[in-house]
């Protein structure tokens, strides 16, 4: 019957990624804290949930006093999961990652380690998702779980508006030489995309997805600048995808199409 | 060297969906159509997309002068695919869909018909996706023939707003009941899920994903309100997830965190 926040942990990179033990280590200081992650990697999974199949949990653990579950299912299935049949409560925070990659601009899109906190902002529950811009399985997170020290204890205290969440990303940059955390709006950027077509051993053609990362954005205000200028990106993020400054000229434009 | 538009088709149900057939019958009396969608059923996966595994690409058949192509991919994999590798030129049009099922309100954003929307709007292209609220294979699509029979050759003429796509839903009734159609936005409604927890015949633990669709809105501005009163609803959807009107507010509350 603690009075320590209930602090629920997820991420895509699967639940013995580097990542995500940083974020435990940072998170069991200010709360209770409960592991509920996919058991493999799922990046790139965007808002998917598993619908035409079957879901598992696994307890797997215990690290310092953490219970650490698995699921079969992705990002969003393990938020699903632990709010609605796993935890008796619902969490005072839901964080995931760290991400092992950026999350900055058009990648929360894609980003199982967003997609999983936008899916506690639906639920109505304050989320941070965390990302260090380093791909690496043996990333240094030192800097990312610095800032992750000082934004979970600060977002535990004064919380979040309802419905957003925090989309964190920390630059590959030693803790010393990061100027401080910057809040901004999702540069507008985009994967320039190639395949690479190969061919099999039976002759078969096959494509793995690869491309560049291109910033349309120059302004000041955006993730990609106060990340390429050594700050903190935090862009609070929501799920309305509605485009609301069109409604009116569509409405103008469709009010004659399909009446009767 | 036809000067007819050039119509991508994709889908989430899979290249052999009632759905999709519907759509090409419709399309191709407004340009040349190709259809690049996914081999097997994808929905549900929002914007999923397919970075550590291989992708394979198979042309099927021709259906009345429609080439048509499957891909092992996720629905945003086929835009990427036809965009990128597949199509000699730019598509004049993306639609995707027409979907068994409701894509209105959160549906967007797990949904596979939309996040290839979506993906097509990201690169800069003028993208359409239907769905009809009817999820049953065998599904009546008359009404949303008639409708995307309308729609497609008026954005065709017209256009969109540049990173905007459209979310059309269609309601379950006879074209001679449907009022007209509404530009709206997403309605503030969400999943209340459930799990339905089951034992497997070794006595292992495993759940369904299941639930209850609750809409928190009243108003008269919303696509649920649109579809339930008997209009098609047509959101303009975007991919910018900023929650642009909390950076203020953040930006203060975190002035003082981090800094040196």
């Amino acid at each position: 019957m603690s009075k320590r926040p209930l602090i629920l942990i997820t991420n895509d990179d699967g639940v013995t990624a580097k990542g995500i033990t940083s974020l435990i280590e940072v998170a069991k200081k200010y709360g209770d804290v409960i592991v509920v992650a996919p058991d493999k990697p799922q990046s790139a999974m965007g808002h998917a949930i598993t619908i035409n199949s079957i879901l598992h949990v696994k307890e797997i653990s215990s690290y310092e006093n953490v219970k650490i579950m698995s699921t079969s299912g992705t990002p969003v299935d393990c938020v699903k999961l632990a709010v609605t049949e796993i935890l008796d409560v619902k969490p005072d925070l839901v964080v995931s990652g760290i991400n092992h990659g950026s999350n900055a601009s058009i990648n929360v899109i894609y980003s199982g380690t967003m997609s999983a906190a936008v899916e506690a902002a639906l639920e109505g529950l304050p989320a941070i998702g965390f990302s260090l811009m380093d791909y690496a399985n043996d990333a240094d997170f030192e800097a990312a779980k610095h800032f992750a020290d000082l934004i979970i204890p600060h977002v535990l205290e004064n919380g979040i508006p309802k419905g957003v969440c925090l989309n964190v990303n920390i630059p590959k940059l030693p803790i010393s030489e990061i100027k401080g955390i910057k809040v901004c709006h999702q540069a507008n950027a985009n994967w320039e995309e190639k395949f690479d077509k190969r061919t099999n051993p039976s002759g078969q053609v096959y494509y793995w997805l690869t491309g560049d990362f291109v910033n349309y954005e120059v302004g000041e205000e955006t993730d990609l600048w106060a990340l390429d200028n050594g700050y903190v990106s935090i862009v609070p993020t929501q799920f309305d995808m509605t485009a609301h400054s069109s409604i009116k000229n569509l409405n103008k434009l469709f009010s004659h199409v399909g009446k009767r």
